[in-house]
């Protein structure tokens, strides 16, 4: 489900999932190489961790004049395979070089 | 450790550990039904998935006057016990009543 979600993603929006952080900070670094102002990193749940991790790491290690120059916090009502709606929190950073 | 760090907080500041969300949940609301304008959710690695939770719980669910005011994330070096230092990704939620 998360892998269709990505497909529909415009290209400077870095969704985290399971990999290691290292390859969505690969993504992010790439979208900022290729002209990108603004690259959104999302998140839901246990991956809000990582999305801070990666976020943190780009502006620390690899791009010195990339800023967070917002984070968004926020509650997305998801619907389990057996109908039950559970709410998921959620984490929008922007990244603006 | 943590523990340490948590007597020396001011009032409010709620620090996530372990415990379940709900306990931090019920430290915010009693911090905002005493008065407090502002509360700040600290938390780092791992915890900071549940900081979001707790902050929209307590917008959500129980105090509906209650705004994210401001969200900072950030790294901070801390030193493990073999002497090695590690980077550790932190969250700052403002909670303004």
């Amino acid at each position: 489900m998360a892998e269709q979600a990505q497909e529909k993603l415009p290209e400077n929006v870095v969704f985290i999932g399971r990999k290691p952080s290292m390859s969505y900070v690969l993504g992010v670094i790439t979208q900022l190489s290729n002209g990108q102002k603004e690259v959104f990193i999302k998140a839901r749940g246990r991956a809000i961790s990582k999305a801070v991790d990666v976020a943190e790491i780009v502006r620390r290690k690899f791009v010195q004049d990339a800023k967070i120059s917002n984070v968004e916090i926020g509650t997305e009502e998801r619907q389990l395979e057996n109908g039950q709606k559970i709410n998921v929190s959620t984490i929008n950073i922007t990244i603006t070089k």
